[in-house]
């Protein structure tokens, strides 16, 4: 390596620094440059959400290290022997000459040329701003930098902003509901497909929905906006929003379609683009088509361990990931970014929701012969007065009865369980592997058999025939056939009283075994209770008294996502 | 299988009531009894600690289901067609005519012999109740079954217990303690080691019993009780425990120095025992030497998956498990019980202890050249007010940069970090394959990049030697030698008037690169800061200005268990 090795790393933010940092700790005698458009550095995009709702409480606090230093230009100067040029603008990449033409913020030709050995793209990803009419009067936001952040901000303490129409419902879409819910706005999310959130299956997703509307939040999905409409007297500011399902009102509109990879320097260069994502291509040690050109972050499609195509899921954790492989890599460390598996989470008010792996929809799209388990249960042993619903969600290939892919919603602790179910893709376990891991156990952080084990047991007994069930909308559909199901529910007295199935045959499983007579052995049988683990011995008794066509709804009443009578 | 297979069960807390309700499920025709010594079935041994200290209100929780049913003989007659007989001692084997002889609690010989085809000893283990002077007076209590706790509640009720002795600071011995502690006593724990808690690294161990200390309880370590005393006036009833310290006052004293498996049954009947563990020894399918009689729960000896050696580690998740496997054995369904990784977690006042594999003094004993990082970080994005500290430990092995083990305590949620890393150990993973894992992110549930994986990032330093860490207890014996390296502290200056190792030289992590001549060349030097992030970066700066001898204390002044100056 040249002892004078110069770097120039475009992007500031997360990738950016990353990269910057770790290549100057690795090869001290590297001569490194950021540069940054804006005039902020290091800064968590993720927690904008939190600081517009007020749970963080000072900007400073997104873009300061744990002890509250500011990431400025200074502290890396100082601290990392970075030098970083924010406010100014890369605008073309000499791949002849190796160098970078630079501009101040705003400048649209180079005014200065830096050469480089090495050129890291950081360049990041920008919110989708669809062309409608109206898009951009006043009090429609997207939120991705810090200025979009205080934009809202203002807006909301003058309380110009009780009506707020947020447009997508994905991540940022429901996190941003949650903080203006919080401000007592009166959030309305319209998703233009049939469900928010599609890293989840479309009854979990339902799940959440619910969750929302509890909260006050209407959810319209199927729903499309055309217009965004000015005030009666200020056409300038927004006033309304036109969708495929009615005029709503709004003082302020979020626009939360998703994100765009910054691909227009590379692709001006000539660096190879993925059609698929329309992100930059790059290879596991983060190189471009270039091998002197690397890039990292939302800018660059990843690798998807469960299918082995090229995705596009911007995630700051993934970046400082990529980042750290691009600088070892530049600096002679054998290192490889091998993918991503799609794991997210988000809070949704009291709920924890949370992903991993394929969906049922991906896997059944991908051709698998799939198998799913719908599994409620609290999320610590259910005698600890803080034990809370947490409902899991398994999808496995039947041929192979490996882990295909998880899901958690409710309010219970999620996140641990999909970051064990994430460890289980990772390793390409079967879900009799993950059954028998060993996991902590003790009353206040887990039931005797945590909830993704008995998830796995659950999923096993599927697939050895054992379990045989049917989801709440092939059944909901059932029971509009010509022949519907017989409906079992053997719950509690007390349980059956405050809501039930219509037209469910009641026997509470205690009794079951003694009243089998009254279980019509003519008809195809559904057994639920409020979770499907009684559903579950009541199928098993009917099928020890030969009964051959018993089903158990996945996941029992708590996840019935349709009306019930009360 | 023939229709009218008979299965007995000796034995009605965790694994017999499973493997009986498996085996009916899976066999509705079996024939199935389970024996029980105890009047009481079914019931979470592991909840009783929250049961003295009144989190868990009432008795009947720990043994109903989640739903509030309790699980007595009815419940398993009407519900799992389980013939149960409480109140019964299961007395002999006669395994030359497959039969059990059994008579009413407290009879000493059979009064009647039940038949059976496979026969399941889920006999449990005993707290050791050690031979000294006193042991059987008025006020000495073990915790182990449903009694116990009531008699410790009904002392507590009457306000007799002010000082509290805990003999032995294990699992049982500290969740007591802070039962004890809630209650308002004054708890002393002796333990004979020279730390509590042997799951954990003694320098992990004294984090813990630093907070332990920090609520008000006395923690004597290497000290051995000699002799319990009486009370004067009332030589019955326990005054005052006698140890290798000094005597202690006690109104109440607790003994938990650790259970012992039962095998007087399996041994009179020449099953094959364990030597190293002297639990009952068995195979994969949970058959004992004779193939007509399984073992699950905690009397029997576990493969441990790091050492490949039998080991006694009972909980009430591997209960779970085994009976599971026993059943499905039984039944003819193929499974097998890999073993465990000896996962446990704790909850200690407000600190989450957790551990999975080996410790680092296990994996020295065992041969491994071991590579061990500490760091200490918040649980969550650090901007979020309620991020927590969380302090892992990782032990790997530098031959194949496997993990090994890891461990947990703080206030941070460990619970989560050490199942992922459990599931790593699972698979085999190397710490590189660790840190490219892709685990949920969103601040409120985790930093970008989460905890574990920077723990797995900082002991890839290590193994790349980039990063040369000296423990605490390294670098306190060399400051007291002759030769003490120069201490480099980098933190802030307000961080340095709260808190300074002695003797340290201070210079900001942002000064350092131009204050390089006020740090001597001649000696090593010992970099750190509150965590050993920046004593990192100091170390780094420092290599890459020439200096040979640098290392950084691990873990940073937050895990640093000696005293500092104020």
């Amino acid at each position: 390596m040249k002892p004078e090795l110069k770097i120039i790393v475009i992007g500031g933010v997360a990738a950016g620094p990353k990269v910057a940092s770790r290549v100057i700790r690795m090869t001290p005698q590297a001569d490194v440059t950021v540069i940054e458009q804006g005039h902020l550095l290091s800064y968590a995009g993720c927690g904008l959400p939190y600081y517009v709702s007020g749970v963080v409480k000072e900007q400073r606090e997104l873009m300061s290290t744990p002890v509250g230093v500011v990431r400025d230009p200074v502290f890396f100067g100082k601290v990392k022997n970075v030098k970083v040029r924010n406010a100014t603008v890369a605008l073309r990449i000499d791949r002849a000459k190796k160098r970078v033409g630079v501009a101040p913020a705003g400048g649209t030709e180079p005014t200065e040329w830096l050469a480089y050995d090495k050129l890291v793209l950081c360049t990041g990803a920008r919110p989708v701003k669809p062309p409608l009419p109206g898009v951009d009067k006043l009090g429609v936001y997207t939120l991705h930098e810090v200025e979009d952040a205080e934009g809202i901000k203002a807006a909301l303490a003058e309380t110009r902003a009780k009506d707020v129409v947020v447009v997508g419902g994905g991540l940022i879409g429901v996190e941003m509901t949650e903080a203006l819910a919080e401000h007592g706005c009166r959030v309305t999310v319209v998703e233009k497909l049939d469900q928010i959130l599609t890293m989840l299956d479309a009854h979990m997703a339902r799940l959440v929905e619910k969750h929302m509307e509890a909260k006050g939040v209407r959810v319209m999905t199927g729903s499309g906006v055309e217009a965004i409409l000015g005030r009666p007297g200020d056409d300038r500011r927004v006033g309304a929003v036109q969708t495929t399902a009615g005029t709503l009102p709004a003082d302020m509109v979020i626009l939360s379609i998703g994100v765009r990879p910054n691909t227009d320097l590379a692709r001006d260069a000539g660096l190879a683009i993925c059609e698929r994502t329309r992100a930059i291509a790059v290879n596991r040690h983060m190189q471009t088509s270039d091998p002197d050109i690397y890039a990292a972050g939302d800018c660059v499609a990843v690798n998807h361990l469960m299918t082995g195509q090229p995705a596009f899921i911007p995630l700051g954790s993934t970046a400082n990931k990529q980042g750290r492989v691009a600088a070892n890599h530049i600096c002679g460390i054998a290192d490889e970014f091998p993918g991503v598996l799609g794991s997210a989470v988000c809070k949704v008010f009291d709920f924890c929701v949370a992903c991993t792996g394929l969906t049922e929809r991906e896997a059944r799209a991908a051709g698998y012969d799939v198998a799913v388990t719908l599994t409620p249960a609290p999320d610590k042993a259910h005698f600890m007065p803080d034990a809370r619903l947490l409902i899991l969600k398994l999808i496995a290939d039947r041929a192979t009865r490996r882990l295909l892919g998880a899901q958690a919603v409710g309010p219970g602790a999620g996140d641990k369980r999909i970051d064990v179910a994430a460890m289980a893709l990772t390793a390409g376990m079967t879900v009799d592997q993950l059954a028998h891991a060993d996991l902590c156990y003790a009353p206040p952080f887990s039931p005797a058999v945590d909830n993704i084990l008995t998830a796995a047991d659950v999923m096993r007994n599927k697939l050895d025939g054992m379990l045989k069930g049917v989801s709440a909308a092939e059944l909901h559909a059932e029971l509009r056939s010509e022949n519907p199901p017989a409906l079992l529910d053997v719950r509690t007295p007390d349980e059956f009283k405050t809501m039930r199935l219509p037209g469910s045959l009641f026997i509470p499983l205690g009794a079951l075994r003694a009243r089998l007579n009254e279980v019509p052995r003519d008809r195809p049988v559904v057994a639920f209770c409020k979770i499907s683990l009684r559903g579950y011995e009541a199928a098993r008794i009917l099928c020890g008294a030969g009964y051959s066509d018993v089903r158990v709804l996945d996941g029992g009443l708590v996840t019935w996502p349709y009306d019930l009578e009360k």
